[in-house]
C-alpha cells in the first residue's frame, strides 16, 4: 500500500525489510519475512525486529494522521511483552489506537507469526508535537 | 572486548552494528556508530536501534552469567521510554541487573549519547530457564 | 458474582471497595464507587485506585483458574497508561488474559469511568508458581 | 517534614498511611507501616499499595518542583516490577527525577522493606501541563 502522503523513505525500516500493509489507525499493519540476518545467537528473530516493527508501525500512522493539523509524532514510550519465540515465516505487526488525544496517542499491538499465533503484545505511546516550522 | 565464553555470532546485532563493550551484569555497555541506515524518515536514529541495543546487552550479559548453572536467558518484557532524538556520533547503552532471581533478571538501562547525555532509559526483564537438552 | 471457591477476603481491597463483577479470564471485571477518601489533593480519583483494582482483578482471576493445578499467581509486573481523570461516579476494570502460560499469565486491562469512557489502559504480568507446601 | 508550599492534603494517601519524607527530585521519599488492611488474601501487602505509594511521591515532588511555573503534575505512565512480597515492618519508596523537561518528568522509583532489600522497582511518567485557571 502506498498512501498518497507518504512520510519518506525509512532506512532503518528498509535494513529490516518492513512492508507497509496499512496506515489506518484502526488496523495499522506491516510484515517482515524472517531472514537469517534479524536474528539473534540461538536461531531465533532478535525482539528488537519486534520493537523496531511496533515503533515503525505506530509512529507511521499517528505521524500520518495528525500531519495535516501540522503536528508531528515522536515516540515516548514503548514496552513489549515477548510471549512465543519466532523463527521462520513471516513477523506481523497489527496496532489500534486507543487513545487519540492532543498531545499524545497510546497504542495497542500485537504481533503474530505465519500461523497467526500472538508472539507479543505492546503497549506504544506517540508524543503529538507541533512540526518543527520549515519541516 | 571478547569473553571467553561467547554466546556466538548475533546476525541482527552485526546489522545494526554493535560492538561489546562489556557484559559485567553491574554495568554491561555497547556501542553503536551513528549511519544513515540506523535512522527513521526525519533523520533520527531509529528508536528501534535502542531497542535492540538495550535488549542485547541484558540478554547477552544474563546469558554469560548463567551458562554455567546450565540455565539459558530469553527476553521477556523491554520497556524504553526515549527522552531525546539521536543523529549523529555514537549511542551507547549502559545496563545494570538490579534483581538476578531464579527464575528472572531484571536489568535497569540507560542510552547515551556521545556528548553523554541520556536520550532513553530502559527496564528489561529477562526469563531465566533451563537449557533445552542438547543446547 | 460469588465464585465457588473464593480466593479467602483481601483486607486492602475492602478499604478501596472493591465490588468483584466477574472472575471469568475473557472478561474479568470489578467496580468500586467514587467516594472523597479515593482522591488525590485537586479532587481526582489517584492512580493507585486504578493500579490496584486492576492488579486485584488480573491476580484473582488467575489464581481461581490455576488452584485445581496446584498453582498459586502472584503478580510480577503492572504498567498502567492513564488517560482521562475520574472525578465521580463508578470505576469499572475489564481485562483479558491474553496469555495464559506455564509460568506467567499476560492481561490487557481497560478502566472506564460511569459513561464508559477509557480513563486508563493496563498491561499486567502475573507469574504462576507452585503453591507452597501446606498452603 | 512540612513543605512550605505544600500540595494540600491528600485522601487516598492517608487511608494509606503514607508519611512524607522528602519532595526532593533527587530522592523523594516516602514511607507506609505495614498493617493488615494494606494486605491481600495470602496475607502480603497489596501490589497496590506500592503502586500508590510510588505514584504519590513522584506526583508530589514533581507537582511543587513546578508550581511556581504555573504548572501542574499529573500521572501519565506508571510502569512497576515486583521482585520480592513485604508481609510486615516498613514499606518505603525513594525516587529520583532521571528526566525534568518542558512537558514530562520521568523517575526512577524503588521500594524497600524494613531491612533494606529491594522489593520493586517502578519506572513513573509525569506529564506537566500548565494549570488551570482559576487554580
Amino acid at each position: 500500500m502506498t498512501p498518497e502522503r507518504d512520510v519518506g523513505p525509512s532506512p532503518f525500516d528498509q535494513l529490516v525489510g518492513t512492508e507497509w500493509l496499512s496506515d489506518d489507525p484502526d488496523g495499522a499493519k506491516a510484515r517482515v519475512e524472517v531472514r537469517d540476518e534479524l536474528k539473534q545467537p540461538i536461531g531465533l528473530v532478535h525482539g528488537g525486529v519486534l520493537s523496531t516493527m511496533v515503533e515503525s508501525v505506530c509512529s507511521r500512522a499517528t505521524a500520518l494522521a495528525v500531519f495535516d493539523a501540522g503536528m508531528a509524532a515522536m515516540g515516548q514510550s514503548l514496552h513489549v511483552t515477548f510471549l512465543r519465540p519466532i523463527t521462520a515465516g513471516t513477523i506481523e505487526v497489527s496496532a489500534v489506537a486507543r487513545h487519540r488525544g492532543r498531545t499524545t496517542w497510546v497504542w495497542d499491538a500485537e504481533v503474530n507469526d505465519a500461523e497467526g499465533r500472538v508472539c507479543a503484545l505492546a503497549r506504544m505511546t506517540i508524543a503529538v508535537r507541533p512540526l518543527p516550522e520549515g519541516a
